[in-house]
């Protein structure tokens, strides 16, 4: 009891932190009534996007929470409730700060580096520390709630499948966000380059062009909105997962309280490491930009070590632990190569997109033979970049296995996560950054300015490039988890089938022997393919209709290229989310109907009964680990892949290669241009992707228990 | 004894057939000089890289040879050379054929259209015919021969490792070939192009440009010898594995030899089949190239059917089978459904490759907007392209496991592959039709002859990319079934532990829930990406050896573009075969010592001893389909993304989009550019890397119980 208000505790200081960055950023000079109009565009669109997209997602929402009260009862569709409204308050409050630092952000780098960097990375912390803290607070709380208001077993169904309900709920914000705001922002991207650079012959940053305020708008709402709600969601769902876990394993001993209680201690301790560790972020006398952030991002991980030994140590001990073989020393270990983990992704992903490595320049190179070596190059890359983070994923999970079982696995992955508040400090600042350059490039600030925002936003790629790299590395292995609940979830039916009647007889055969497994890992691995491939059509059309729209726009307003009429910013960035929502719906729907839609197939195909039970309770698992394994590298090639062409292209800005305006900078170009929706619309919706199969199978199995 | 008979007799029809055919084909006129000029630099080029190949594949395989005498006996090694050496000989003879067809087929174009079809496909045919005589008479030949000769049990370790050795024999020669051919063909394309229409300024196939000679070879290598290499490895090894199963499930049973016999059975009868069908391949009324050569497919798959009744009923009747629940009825249902499979993904591969349809044509259309946009709906169609094949495929499984077990799934696959001959033929028609229009262009033929190849040679495009479909469908079907013989092999040997001491206690657990067959998972998962990217780059550095040596001999030798002097065409093309196979080396290595590495390191991580050993064999067991579930998806998203790109090109050049020379046309280069490694090199590599990833751990599996 103690221990869950020393967690809400830490939540709410993550909330106290977020409150004061929020009134130091806004008490931060807005600079002049030029500036203050554009971002007042910006922050206009990224309201009609909210609207929007939050109408959208009510309605879905209010339908799946009026089945989950008929099929779970109210508790469990509350749990729904909860993770989805979080998880989109962060995303919402964070990107309502993130669009009102920008123009701060830019009129700080009139005075220096350092200032603009501190009210950027500010700006970010607040989304950071917000998806860590209202994470940590809603499962705590409703936790707490459950299990000492309510006073239910904390391994009772209910409790259980509440916490897995808030998971879902945070899923389902989740992929709408992600991808939703994926095919926005490239939408937007691709779109108003065509009919701005390309038919009106106005350079990108214009004001002039409607689209160039929803491309703005794009970065907000995928970068910082989008980003903000996967990680939400991959803390909630994971920490979900591990207590689960930690409910099944450690059922009916005295420790069990404290086991389900630690991924949210280790969540707890790490919000104070994060917090301190934003003040580790100044800049140096050498002057680097990375090196700030990653001392912050270093601070952190050593404090964070320190705080979970003792987290462990009060909780738990570090002997051995009632129940299990091993001991509570063991765990922290795992915590240690969670750690590890996040290190190692970061550093990896940094070498393939980063400027300074072979694959960068690789790419870079090959543009200089033309348009199609350079995709042949960055293929390559892409494809490349997957190996090691795998390796990686595949140590990680031998040696915590081998220290303490699966749920080694599990508190590795809490722990990596933990440090979410931070690594979504460093994602969230670069759409600040980003809006900061396009700012100061369409007020015309000095060109100095323009020097400071663009060293800020070339880092800001990097660590939106790298945050992408932690992102689906924790995704996967929280996916692991997920399917380790399932899996365990299965048994305890299984072997309670006296109070679950539906599970009497059936005997799930997870054996890669099972032919319903092996078509289960097929269809799985086909989902990430199917719904890469939607994503990437999905950018393609909404380009079309953003470039209609500016048509229109230009013929009926002939005042906007004139400088005398002013756009209609909204209208376009209402368009725009309307066919971004409506692009969106159907490829959503694939995860969330996918194990649906497997287990009662594979139940009528293998004739119903136990045995068709059987069958389709195996095909389901063999596909969550299906979709793990092909959506761990889809997912991998596009964001690395994508980072590494955007890089390329930067690179020859830089002077390589012939430079700016060279066949070779025209190529590195078109690689940015197909990187794009890789990178920002398919590739980091996948990772949502993967979990929501997961949790609606965890919901599934609860459904069907009920 | 009889029933082996007959199959030789099928074996040896197929020889006939092919000595007929090929003095058929050589009898008919050879064209001008200028032609058989043209047509001898390319057959003198094909020679250079056959030197160089074999001598490479010759030292790799003497020291296999020597490691397989050691550790398995002169029997089990002298598999290994059959295989290699008959898939070889496939290859050569077939090449050889090809490079003297296409002059001819040029020639008789000048006449009609007809002729020039009857040419090509004849030509084809020959391959056709010898991949799958060959092979069927290399198993049926060796197994009779430790059968009946040495008095060898069927089902004893000795024939059962000389059968697994065959086909590692084939598989060997099949990665060079598909890899090395690959890279060697896309090599001179890319860099060809390069050099010559960038840099000399001088037209696509001019003989003054060394490397468009080796452009003509690399069409030869790769789509002749490599495809050739390519399906007698997977219908040799799908017998093999099939003929495993049966000695596994039919032990001790009566019918064990003739169980053993049916896939080799089903192959003979579909060689007569085969045959028959070539003669349906004529042009009707209606001048429909691709109609001709469905009217022969079809006949072929009409006569099977009833062909494959036959050889049940008179081997194994119709009745319930000995020592399993299910009839040799349902094995033919089995066999009707291997069918289905390879007519529903030949349709769906020409849906999304053909100029008929929306995918092809949403290329075209986003190439309007540029290289970028044609490049990211070019990779949203390949991601796509998998979903369908791999329904049809989980829907053959469900369908022929719920008929006759696994052994259904093993009789629908060799069904299928039983069609190789006919689908080789289609393939292998591709070149020559290619290089006839090569040979027409350059010698200057008049325009209605060009039209004539041009509509061969298209039909030949889409041919090429119907049979990478079918290959690597089959591919994914025949690597199950090799999955599945690892699987009951080990269980053979487990059980068995008194004879196989190294396998007392050895408990492997193939279920999900294990961390080991996750890792085994992920790791087998990452080999296509690797490999990918490896023959990705491998095309880059080739081209880019090729524009050296092109720019060499044009400094060196300044009368080639006078044409006063002739251009070293052997030294291009030597130089490109040596850099085509030091490429290929690491990439081939990945799939051979990947098992190895795997169970050594997981035996060692796991503790060793017994459960190191449980451990490592359910690790490497899962590597298996982990390379399966994610190369599936690789390979046919390369291989028909990359048709896809190609035939996009070609329906603009049709005249769509603004025709040849427009701006859309330049971005559809850019996509051919980029489809290029996907369709010839990396994608069609990717089977037989899936394959020998099995087959090196079957073998793996029979050193350690030595």
């Amino acid at each position: 009891m103690t221990a869950l208000w020393l967690i809400v505790l830490c939540g709410v200081l993550s909330v106290v932190y977020a409150i004061w960055a929020t009134s130091s950023v806004l008490s931060a000079d807005a600079g002049s009534p030029r500036m203050q109009e554009i971002a007042a565009a910006v922050a206009e669109g990224a309201q009609a996007y909210l609207r929007r997209q939050y109408t959208t997602i009510a309605m879905v929402g209010v339908v799946i929470f009026v089945l989950l009260v008929y099929f779970l009862g109210i508790y469990v569709a509350f749990g729904f409730l909860i993770g989805a409204v979080l998880s989109g308050a962060a995303g919402f409050i964070g990107m309502n700060v993130s669009v009102r630092a920008n123009v701060r952000t830019a009129q700080a780098a009139t005075t220096s580096l350092a200032g603009g960097l501190e009210l950027a990375f500010k700006a970010g912390a607040i989304t950071g520390m917000l998806v860590a803290g209202l994470a940590l607070l809603g499962v705590t709380l409703y936790f707490g709630f459950l299990v000492h208001s309510l006073k239910l077993a904390p391994d009772s169904r209910i409790v259980i499948d509440a916490m897995v309900a808030l998971g879902f709920g945070a899923s389902l914000i989740s992929i709408f966000a992600r991808l939703g705001g994926g095919i926005f922002t490239k939408g937007a991207d691709v779109g108003g380059d065509l009919v701005g650079k390309v038919e009106a012959g106005i350079p990108e940053d214009d004001p002039r062009n409607p689209a160039t305020i929803a491309d703005n708008v794009g970065d907000n709402v995928g970068d910082c909105a989008g980003m903000a709600a996967d990680l939400f969601e991959t803390y909630a769902v994971t920490a979900v997962a591990t207590m689960v876990l930690a409910a099944i394993f450690f059922a009916k001993t005295p420790i069990l309280v404290n086991m389900m209680t630690l991924p949210l201690a280790i969540g707890g301790i790490c919000i104070i490491t994060s917090i301190i560790g934003t003040f580790f972020v100044k800049l140096g006398p050498s002057q680097s930009i990375m090196g700030a952030l990653y001392k912050g991002l270093i601070a952190t991980g050593v404090l964070s070590l320190i705080g979970i030994a003792g987290v462990i140590y009060s909780l738990i001990g570090f002997g051995k632990l009632d129940g299990v073989d091993y001991t509570g020393m063991a765990l922290f270990e795992c915590g240690v190569v969670g750690l590890i983990v996040t290190a190692l992704i970061i550093w990896i992903t940094e070498y393939y997109t980063g400027t300074d490595y072979r694959p960068v320049k690789s790419i870079a190179q090959a543009s200089v033979t033309g348009h199609g070596t350079n995709v042949i190059q960055g293929l390559a890359v892409s494809m490349e970049a997957t190996a090691l983070p795998a390796i990686v994923i595949i140590a990680g999970i031998l040696v915590t296995y081998s220290l303490a079982g699966l749920f080694g696995i599990a508190i590795a992955t809490a722990t990596m996560l933990a440090l979410a508040g931070m690594v979504v400090a460093l994602d969230a600042f670069g759409p600040v950054t980003d809006n900061a350059g396009g700012i100061a490039e369409m007020a015309g600030l000095p060109k100095e300015v323009r020097k400071s925002t663009d060293a800020l936003d070339a880092v800001g790629n990097t660590t939106k490039a790298v945050t992408k790299g932690y992102a689906i590395g924790s995704a996967g292995l929280g996916a692991l988890v997920l399917f380790a609940a399932y899996n365990q979830d299965l048994k305890f039916f299984v072997a309670d089938s006296a109070h679950h009647p539906y599970f009497a007889g059936v005997n799930p055969d997870f054996s890669l022997n099972n032919p319903y497994v092996v078509v289960g890992l097929l269809f799985g691995g086909l989902l990430p393919y199917l719904f890469g491939a939607m994503g990437m059509t999905a950018v393609g059309r909404a380009a079309s209709a953003i470039v209609e729209e500016v048509r229109r726009q230009f013929r009926e307003k002939p005042g906007i290229m004139q400088g005398t009429d002013k756009p209609d910013y909204g209208k376009a960035v209402d368009l725009l989310t309307k066919a971004a929502i409506k692009e969106m719906i159907i490829p959503s729907l694939l995860p969330v109907l996918s194990p649906i839609f497997v287990y009662f197939v594979i139940y009528a195909i293998a004739g119903g009964g136990a045995a068709g039970k059987s069958a389709a309770f195996s095909a389901v698992g063999a596909m969550l680990l299906g979709v793990i394994v092909t959506g761990l590298f889809v997912a991998i090639s596009m964001t690395s892949g994508g980072g590494a062409w955007d890089n390329a292209k930067k690179y020859i800005e830089d002077g390589h290669f012939g430079g700016k305006g060279s066949d070779a900078h025209k190529a590195a170009v078109t690689g940015d241009t197909v990187g794009d929706p890789y990178k920002d619309t398919a590739g980091p919706a996948v990772n949502p992707m993967i979990k929501i199969t997961n949790i609606v199978a965890l919901l599934l199995l609860a459904i069907l228990a009920h």
